[in-house]
């Protein structure tokens, strides 16, 4: 038994590796794996085929926009994005971490780009306002990372962007809760933390977009055109991959959905800050109002103890509660699959560091264990 | 029990199937599944160490080049390869196919491309002498398919290139056959053939090509630099495909590595070339001297008919048996993980077709089932 918070490759639900594992050497009575399943048979085409559907009916997604399942990570997008929709060479950016810090370096391959809000002056602790962004009216698109992994900070509203389109890259929030798609023009995440295994992509993108109308030297895989085209198939996709995130959208719907899962994340996240803002030892890395339900960042404000922490904890089950490297301190990733009761837990550990007692009593702080 | 003959993605060992099933829940003791593993994780380093030193091992590797576990396809390297090693913007392409003429369209938008040899005048039926290449003095690279799925060829020796760079796509003969890794500056190929899932695509490279000097516009997840210096970890990569990969490797070694295989492959195609080339209905569609070992194409010459024993297979358990839909025809691909028993059962199976006993005897022959 352990206590998996990593930050993705992350956990999945329990249910759905059973099922997989129980249907690991022979899927659906065909007497082969879904590895050995060829990508345009009938068996596989069922298996993309009601995953799009239960993700668009999870995310309830118009039907002017296209999903695609594609390779090659969030991080390829950062070019295909530009190559594919910045047709007037001109995109804004809103820096809130180092994901968006890598979409904006890469896009400048391609175009001008304008930085339009950062946090970068207190090391991304916080989500800048985007209430009233810089002259945008001349851009192609506006890019967001929605959730920042490393530290810990969330869009709660996503920025005031006129009828500038929207990119949001929602690889460590996409299916944590309901949003409104038809105020993006394009959605991308990598699926390894709310979705299924590394090595898939979604792309969620308003079919106008979708244009043979590329720049010069786009790689034929990342033409959305194509992809489109092919039902994610102009080459063949990591079909065990999605495979697996089917099965994810299908628990995520008898989990009763995305406001269901919200409501969970809401109070797995809720405790975790409450201990955190109750506790002298530990403190939570971001801003109040930017705190990210699916990564909560902490420490104690000691580096050295914070490593102490994190190899104790290991003892206790407890996997990956280190801080990402570039921040250092601790981390907790509290995606869909976690139970509360592995946040329970981790508290109750973290209590032991910290002063027994001291949550729930908040009482004078003593600590008792150095 | 089915009998798959899926150009790809195809049969795997089952014992090493079984193997992942086993410890589909609890890798390692680790409390976790390989999916729920971070890509950082010692558990993870150790999976993709030891699959890249298997590989090493299997093909004989040289020291002076290295090897990367990447997303995408063998199709995203059609413009990966001409983005990180068309200096001079001209290279030589063979085209043998389908892939062939993918990758020297492609490679046209960063460079001058010229076709050195093709046996496109008769739909590629064969593999087109490269003892006497024209003036390859100037190029960056020479781009050949090696085995040609769609097609049913193979190079049985590579082209005499000089001093030229020789970049292979290997997707379908990758660990068939021993090769001298030497004679290659570059060899890709994606896994779904004979090492693992798809969604992992490796590329083998000589060290010196690995460098900064990459056209403006490349991906960054697609410099082969980045990839390289992060031990193919720029981004998350496939780690659930890396891991089933591994397996295949050790599994590889188990039987002998590359020496037995191939003997082994050279059985299994021999026989089924030999019921052809004997049997009366069925003709093989490649030239014999380019006949590949690994995809038998062939065909009743009755188009109607080739579709009538398609459907029928499928009640006595063959899977995919049917020709690429460029091409038409039947086609059985008898990669690593087929077992000889399965081309018999084939060959079996395709004489009712072609009338009792005429492999074995040669007799005059009737169409016994029309």
């Amino acid at each position: 038994m352990v206590y998996n918070f990593s930050a993705g490759p992350s956990m999945l639900p329990p249910e759905v590796l059973e099922e997989c594992q129980n249907e690991f050497l022979n899927y659906k009575n065909s007497g082969m794996s879904v590895f050995e399943i060829n990508h345009r048979s009938t068996l596989f085409n069922e298996i993309i085929d009601e995953a799009e559907q239960n993700l668009r009916y999870l995310m309830n997604i118009p039907d002017n926009y296209k999903v695609l399942f594609l390779q090659g990570g969030a991080s390829l997008q950062f070019s295909a994005i530009p190559m594919n929709i910045m047709k007037k060479k001109k995109a804004g950016f809103i820096l809130t971490g180092h994901w968006a810090e890598r979409a904006y370096e890469e896009a400048r391959m391609f175009g001008e780009t304008v930085v339009l809000a950062s946090s970068k002056d207190r090391n991304y602790s916080y989500i800048p306002s985007c209430d009233n962004l810089p002259s945008i009216n001349n851009l192609d698109y506006i890019h967001i990372c929605e959730n920042n992994t490393i530290y810990g900070t969330q869009f709660h509203n996503i920025p005031k962007v006129g009828n500038i389109d929207l990119v949001s890259d929602q690889s460590s929030c996409i299916l944590s809760k309901p949003i409104d798609v038809s105020k993006y023009a394009l959605i991308f995440a990598g699926a390894q933390k709310n979705m299924g295994p590394s090595g898939v992509t979604i792309v969620i993108i308003r079919d106008d977009l979708v244009t043979d109308d590329v720049l010069e030297g786009t790689p034929y895989v990342m033409r959305y055109r194509n992809q489109v085209d092919n039902k994610s198939r102009y080459n063949t996709p990591s079909c065990y991959g999605i495979y697996v995130c089917g099965k994810v959208f299908k628990w995520l719907k008898k989990m009763g959905g995305l406001e269901e899962i919200e409501k969970l994340n809401t109070k797995k996240a809720k405790l975790l800050y409450e201990f955190l803002d109750n506790n002298r030892l530990f403190k939570a890395t971001a801003d109040k109002e930017s705190r990210s339900t699916m990564n909560v960042t902490f420490t104690t404000g000691n580096s050295k103890m914070d490593m102490e922490i994190v190899e104790d904890s290991k003892k206790y089950g407890f996997v990956s509660i280190k801080g990402h490297r570039f921040v250092g301190g601790l981390r907790a990733s509290l995606y869909n699959a976690i139970p509360i009761e592995y946040v329970e837990a981790l508290i109750e550990y973290l209590e032991k560091w910290g002063g027994y007692n001291i949550y729930y009593s908040s009482k004078a702080y003593t600590l008792q264990m150095f």
